[in-house]
């Protein structure tokens, strides 16, 4: 049985990141679970997110890398500190992006569900550095790496109702 | 008076990127132009482009520095050639991207117009490097590096109608 998604687990007053908020309706809804070691996050974009005809468009696919990265820090200090996923697990450790690099290697067809598959580099107390790899139809089409950051007090204040 | 941004003069057929096709009703439609020897794109995210409240999502921003970079690697590429943009300059050379870098150097504000404004690096026979920031209220909320290259013929054969 797979792992709950993390954003699953975030609390509802920072769960509507467009990328991958649970509570945004707009928007991706992108989950990241853990697979064994690796993490994952599936995806199909819509028809409205191509680049030219038949192709998926970049900032698409430097989204997915994105929140999938953070998303898979949140799960790997988690698990540095020992927890797993699950309804009683609390809130998640929140990550945001300091750093974000993509390698576009192929066009990314559009149409096929995206795989967007994670690999833990470094965990530290502050900073955990992910690679991430997009796969459609068995194929990489980019890879990228995510330095993530403890989310700021600043951004968590911005966060509180007025 | 401002130039015409070059998105404007994509023909039709390549005019459906969700970062700035014109043609495409549910994206961003980023439009950049010339500003002296620099680039400039204004965007204003939509409520639903949130991180958590209060701020604009990363993806977003990647997606400003990609599409704002292939613009200005086509305005340059154009510029090297002597032509500026207007209606009767023809189609112009069309980039995709490589590789994208972006630091987040600083939360971005959700609600005011973002300014990206790109620095022309290196403009080559296949590649144009540009570097890009995303400025709000005049602050630098980051800085990244596109490197663009010709579009691919392939990618050209997929946008043709079947």
């Amino acid at each position: 049985m797979p792992t709950p998604a993390v954003q699953d687990l975030y609390p509802a007053d920072v769960a509507h990141c467009y990328g991958c908020g649970r509570l945004n309706a707009s928007g991706l809804r992108i989950r990241s679970m853990w697979d064994g070691d690796e993490t994952s996050a599936r995806l199909t974009p819509r028809a409205e997110h191509t680049a030219i005809p038949g192709f998926v468009y970049g900032g698409l696919v430097a989204s997915l890398i994105d929140c999938h990265g953070t998303g898979s820090a949140a799960l790997a200090a988690w698990r540095a500190a020992g927890v797993e996923p699950s309804a009683d697990a609390g809130a998640p450790p929140r990550f945001v992006t300091a750093a974000l690099h993509v390698d576009y290697l192929r066009p990314t067809p559009l149409g096929p569900e995206l795989e967007a598959r994670g690999t833990i580099i470094e965990v530290g107390a502050r900073k955990v550095v992910v690679d991430v790899a997009v796969y459609a139809l068995g194929e990489a089409c980019a890879r990228g790496r995510v330095i993530a950051v403890r989310m700021p007090e600043s951004m968590l204040r911005g966060a509180s109702p007025a």
